[in-house]
């Protein structure tokens, strides 16, 4: 039997870590974790986490670009696919489908940084594609205020969806958070 | 001249100690700062420091406290004084005249866990006086979502709002809030 080859090695290592902090992450808590915990957890040894990351923080945002990558991947193939693309309802599915993994680094057991950094994406996303659905318009609501309104109730919905463990549908969400924020949107800009 | 009472003195230092906790975190962030450079500040020795609070996380809790106390106070005298009272707007009114404080203790400076206190404060006087206004009803969105949905929006607006250092007034910041969530709540419950 042939051995690993070391790339397929490193994915390995890799993907035996981001597993034990993403566990742990989900017992305890992000900020209870140690180095020493994680290399107990996914049976590596000190000398090879050391080779892949510089601490659990570098583990924990090495996970995030991942996932953020990963993301991004996943919306240009959900705008490819559909007639009627819906960027919400694409944030909840791939949220679904990687449930454990945003619960760990999204959700209340993750890191504050963590939080900050999702935001920072989204708001980004956003921050692209918002100006041409809001018109300027006398007495509406300042575009970067709706932005906020949006992006924080998304993300409000988000991780108490996931540290609830999905009650609802990636389809259901979506639906209800179109459903309460269309209306105003739609009332102050005249669209 | 008669010397200060004991109560006053008291007070003094407990106030001397909150100025200098609020400016530190405006300037440096909650996380760096230590009790010596909260002394050092407030020019108080370091066992006046501890003769009134066990550390920095104490010093917080205690000012979160008193904030959360004349946040009730306001709200009551608010609701008392008005015929059309809003707690929207009596929310905003009141971060607006303590907005350094809030600022410190809720912005993006202050820590995490008085977010977390604020939110929670926040979530008891919703769910108190939410039931009442969410009639159930077929094909609504569940109180809890919904729920969700208005405090993370009304928090995210509130901590943008003292970050941007106030940019709107309380009342301009109140009524953008409600255009933008008004018309979705009334359309889902039917009100």
């Amino acid at each position: 039997m042939p051995t690993a080859s070391p790339d397929r090695r490193v994915r390995r290592t890799r993907e035996l870590l981001r597993r034990a902090l993403v566990e742990l992450i989900l017992e305890t808590g992000y900020d209870r974790i140690t180095v020493q915990h994680i290399i107990d957890r996914a049976d590596v040894g000190r000398s090879t986490f050391y080779a892949h990351y510089t601490d659990k923080d570098d583990l924990l945002l090495g996970n995030l670009e991942e996932l953020a990558a990963a993301f991004e991947e996943h919306m240009e193939r959900h705008f490819a696919s559909r007639t009627e693309p819906n960027p919400v309802l694409a944030a909840f599915e791939h949220a679904e489908r990687q449930r454990n993994l945003y619960k760990a680094l999204a959700g209340r057991r993750g890191a504050e940084v963590i939080r900050a950094g999702l935001r920072r994406r989204i708001e980004e996303v956003m921050a692209r594609r918002m100006p041409e659905f809001l018109p300027r318009r006398d007495g509406a609501v300042p575009v970067e205020v709706t932005m906020e309104f949006l992006l924080s109730s998304l993300l409000g919905l988000l991780v108490w969806w996931l540290d609830d463990d999905l009650p609802y549908t990636a389809e259901e969400m979506a639906d209800m958070y179109m459903r309460l924020i269309a209306p105003g949107v739609q009332a102050v800009y005249g669209i």
